[in-house]
């Protein structure tokens, strides 16, 4: 019997990560953290629609609010304004939250050494997104080893990354032959009713259900 | 001018090593963590009389509740007894916390990054020590690597590790000569008045302070 846990923001990326994860692994667990970012009830309610939806083992919450009381980024610092009608480029844009994957990644090791899961599941998306260096592959592999030596598991505790060299299409129909739930998903980084449609995430997805040639189940302000 | 974060945990090892950071370093952050451990009131007592002492640029505490829901340690769940009587030998003792040094790096690699600090200080012993997983050069020099390719930081961060190789007695020596006010520590696993003298970390600690010749300025119940 397998156990994995699965990195849920409430996102469209990790959505299809676990929808990938319930298809491979005998028993899922869904883990979440609210760290004071804009969107929090918004991915929170995301996050127990899609627990709701598919039914891991176990959901978890963690509360991580000193990331947002460090700030350093326009998701969890007030004072900073999320950039609008853009993709970034070349640069890590102002939306990185310092260290976050790690951080993240820590919290569901030491779950998974407790509960024996050997997988990791996160939907982290290389290329086709946003530039941060802790969604890189290198990243990722450097962070096995980490485990490797850090831990007691006598397990090896692997983190999969099913959608990490996709394109953001590629992704959409990765979903859709999942039957991911996606009107069930939320991308934007502002916590209005309706998806504003300029933010950077936004852009990403809309630009990426374009190309699958996909509607967009969730409608958007602009 | 240098920037460090020291992790601060109120125990012998790490105050040796903020004695070690202030007299190194321009300014000093202290952090600490509330994670639901059996002396988490002790610790943190602990570490406001330190941070009193020193009184470092910024102390910080985060709290990390998870860590002791998730339980799977006799630090952290009440109904694993801490083991007494013995100094463990090979095998990785049931005191030890999931990932824990990983997990309070990640957060202090964060808080670095917003602050642009360049090292941060954590007070591991290797050999002459419990065993953990996570108190070993290997990992250390694992997670610098993490570090490197996961943060946006232009500055490079280190980890330092002053005691990581020093016997238990050495590390006596050393808070010594530099004068650390070992009498605002606290060793003990256990959260009662006065040091049990008989867990794995009492015995360490007496240990030390009997081989360096040193009388230990905290009373002990044995």
């Amino acid at each position: 019997m397998t156990r994995s846990i699965v990195l849920v923001s409430g996102g469209m990326d990790s959505l299809v990560t676990a929808a990938c994860a319930v298809s491979e692994v005998d028993e899922v667990f869904f883990l979440h953290f609210n760290y004071g970012q804009l969107t929090e009830q918004k991915e929170l309610a995301c996050f127990a629609a899609l627990a709701d939806y598919y039914k891991p083992f176990q959901a978890k919450v963690v509360d991580y609010q000193w990331l947002s009381e460090i700030g350093g980024s326009a998701l969890t610092d007030r004072h900073i304004p999320v950039p609008e009608g853009k993709i970034s480029s070349k640069e890590i844009p102002i939306t990185y939250v310092p260290f976050r994957n790690a951080i993240f990644l820590c919290a569901a090791v030491a779950w998974a050494e407790v509960i024996k899961a050997t997988k990791i599941y996160i939907g982290a998306v290389e290329e086709d997104s946003s530039g941060y260096p802790d969604c890189r592959e290198i990243f990722f592999k450097s962070f096995e080893k980490v485990i490797a030596t850090g831990t007691k598991s006598e397990l090896p505790i692997n983190i999969i990354t099913p959608v990490l060299h996709k394109s953001k299409s590629e992704i959409v129909q990765m979903g859709i032959k999942l039957k991911a739930p996606f009107h069930l998903s939320w991308s934007c980084y502002s916590d209005d009713e309706i998806a504003c449609g300029v933010c950077e995430s936004c852009l990403l997805r809309k630009r990426a259900f374009r190309e699958a040639g996909i509607i967009d189940p969730i409608p958007y302000r602009n």
